[in-house]
Order: C-alpha cells, then sequence, then structure tokens
C-alpha cells in the first residue's frame, strides 16, 4: 500500500505533477505546446519517420533523443512490411495515452496500480480506401479498448480510466475529430 | 522517366495492386479487416505497445515480426522520455498514411514520384488535459501537414496527394472521429 505523503506513486513524480499543474495555473501560456513529426518516403509503402523537436511552457525543446519510426503495409496489402500500418499506430497511440493518463489519475488520487494492459481493436472495411464502394468509410468504422487492471479497490480502478479517458488528448482526438490542413509544395 | 509497362513502378508492385482491387470487387469480404495492439503500463506514463497479429482477406494473419514500440512523456510533462508521447504517433500516423497512399495513386497512375517528405505539426493546449478549463479541448485544435513532393509535373504530383488524402483511412479517421468503446476488467 502507498500513502498520500509518497512523493513517487505508480512511478508518478507527483510533486512535480501538482507543482507543473500549480505553474500552469500561474501562467496559462506555459500550456500552449505544438508536437510535430516529420516523415519521409523510403520506396513503396514504407515511409519513416522522426520525432524530436518540440514546442513547449514558452521555449523550443528536444527529446533527449530522437525517435525514428517506420511505417509501411503488410504483403497482403502489397507493401513490405517493415513496420506497423499507420492505422495501427492510431490504436498504440489510444491505448499509450488512456495508459499515462491513468497512471497519472491514479497517483494523483493515491490509487495504487499493481498492472495495466489493454487490447485495442479496430475494424476497417478496405472497400472505402481501394474507392470500391462510396457508402463505406476510409478509416476504422469502431474501435474497441479492453483494460485489464489490477491494484487497488476495482471500483476506484474504473473511475481512474474513466477520469483518464475524459481527459485524454488521443481519446478526444480520434472521437470528436480534428481539422486537418494540407500545404503542398511540388515545385 | 517510367512508362505505364512498368509492373513496379515507385517501390509499389502495381500488378499486385491491381490484382488485389480486382480480388476485392469479387468478394467484398476479402475487405474486412481488423487491426490490433496490446499495451502494458511499464511504470509511471511509459508503457509500451506490441503490433503483431491481424485479421484480413478472410484469415489471421501477422506482420513478420512484432512491432514493438514506447511511449512516455517528456520531462516536461513529468515523464521520463522513454519514447514519443502518444500525440506524436497519431501525427506520425497521419503523415505515414497519406505518403503510403500518395505512393499507391502515384503508382496507379503512372506519375514518378523522386521524393516526397512531410511535416505534421500539432497544436495543443494543456489546459484542457489539466482540467484547468473547461472551455479548452483535450486534443489537438488543428493539425497541418507540409508536403514537398518532387518528380513529374506539379501539377499531377498536387492530385496525387489530394486523391491521398480522400482515400486515407488515418485522415479520415482523424478529421472525422470514430465511436470507441472502452471495457474495464478491474476484477
Amino acid at each position: 500500500m502507498t500513502t498520500t505523503a509518497d512523493p513517487v506513486r505508480n512511478g508518478v513524480d507527483t510533486a512535480a505533477l501538482f507543482a507543473t499543474i500549480d505553474a500552469v495555473k500561474a501562467d496559462h501560456d506555459i500550456a500552449k505546446f505544438q508536437f510535430r513529426a516529420t516523415n519521409t518516403w523510403v520506396t513503396g509503402t514504407h515511409n519513416r519517420s522522426t520525432i524530436h523537436g518540440f514546442h513547449g511552457a514558452t521555449q523550443e525543446l528536444t527529446h533527449q533523443q530522437p525517435f525514428v519510426m517506420d511505417a509501411d503495409h503488410p504483403p497482403v496489402l502489397v507493401g513490405s512490411d517493415e513496420g506497423p500500418t499507420p492505422v495501427e499506430y492510431v490504436l498504440h497511440a489510444l491505448a499509450a495515452c488512456l495508459t499515462a493518463g491513468l497512471a497519472n489519475v491514479a497517483a494523483a488520487r493515491g490509487v495504487h496500480l499493481d498492472e495495466v494492459s489493454s487490447t485495442v481493436e479496430g475494424d476497417i472495411d478496405l472497400l472505402g480506401i481501394l474507392g470500391l464502394s462510396g457508402d463505406v468509410r476510409n478509416g476504422f468504422q469502431q474501435i474497441r479498448v479492453s483494460f485489464r487492471l489490477r491494484g487497488d479497490d476495482p471500483e476506484k480502478l474504473r473511475e481512474v480510466v474513466e477520469r483518464s479517458t475524459k481527459r485524454s488528448a488521443v481519446y478526444d482526438i480520434i472521437t470528436n475529430g480534428v481539422p486537418v490542413a494540407i500545404e503542398v509544395d511540388a515545385g
């Protein structure tokens, strides 16, 4: 068991978490972030992104190292399987955001976590992206997330997931949508 | 310059691409796919997904290897920076989907690509996820994608991006949203 006096709970530095929230309360500009990815086509459906710099807390920042990730299609979708598909990255992003959030919420509430795992499934009908039906959307028709949590009282664990969902950036992006502007330099 | 007789163009096996489209036309069930990610909490905001199996073309399939990816928050967001943030994975997924799509579209149309790169930026105000404002959404407020393409005639390149956007799974997911169901086993 942990107590609310622990500065670090579930691996979350709650003192730093509360200090961050206080700093943002005092200056809302600290909360304005911009995240970025740069992507380069390799060949066919294979391409590679690098994630390094971002803006936040009123300054330019970088991750401790550049993160490089490949995406591709599997052979059944005429790719060479050099990485996950783009839509699988979306499923990962959703699980990761809900899980990071619930670890923070649990720590802030003094709820102890022993184990958190999840499976995310997304159904997609390729008639859409292949242009074979005007009635079928291109993206996932439905996404299901199944969480398994162990630790404190089950009711508290369920409340932590509920709160994390209400405050999740990726859950909001996926369920509510975001405007996307596309610019092309084909010089 | 390439000609429309090339079986492989821009690294895309166009013969296989058209054969896939014909197979799907003949049997729509081939087009029903389900993608999956499993995620495990490590500590704090650090968690890890594995992407391996999926369903498609009426059978259970696996990638040639399991793909493992870490997500975390950077120190400024009280994490330990063991991987990109979940929202950065969303930006990568968008760039990757549009880029894979435009390589396919270009190949199908006989448009030659020399170079494709892109930068994706997403603006997010953390007042939302920190619960400090009811008026600020949790997710990105706006996403901008800037493409640079070199190869064939600029007008053809622009049309290829336009068509890829119209048929992109991740662009559809992000701009139009997807219903997400969450189930919790806190046994």
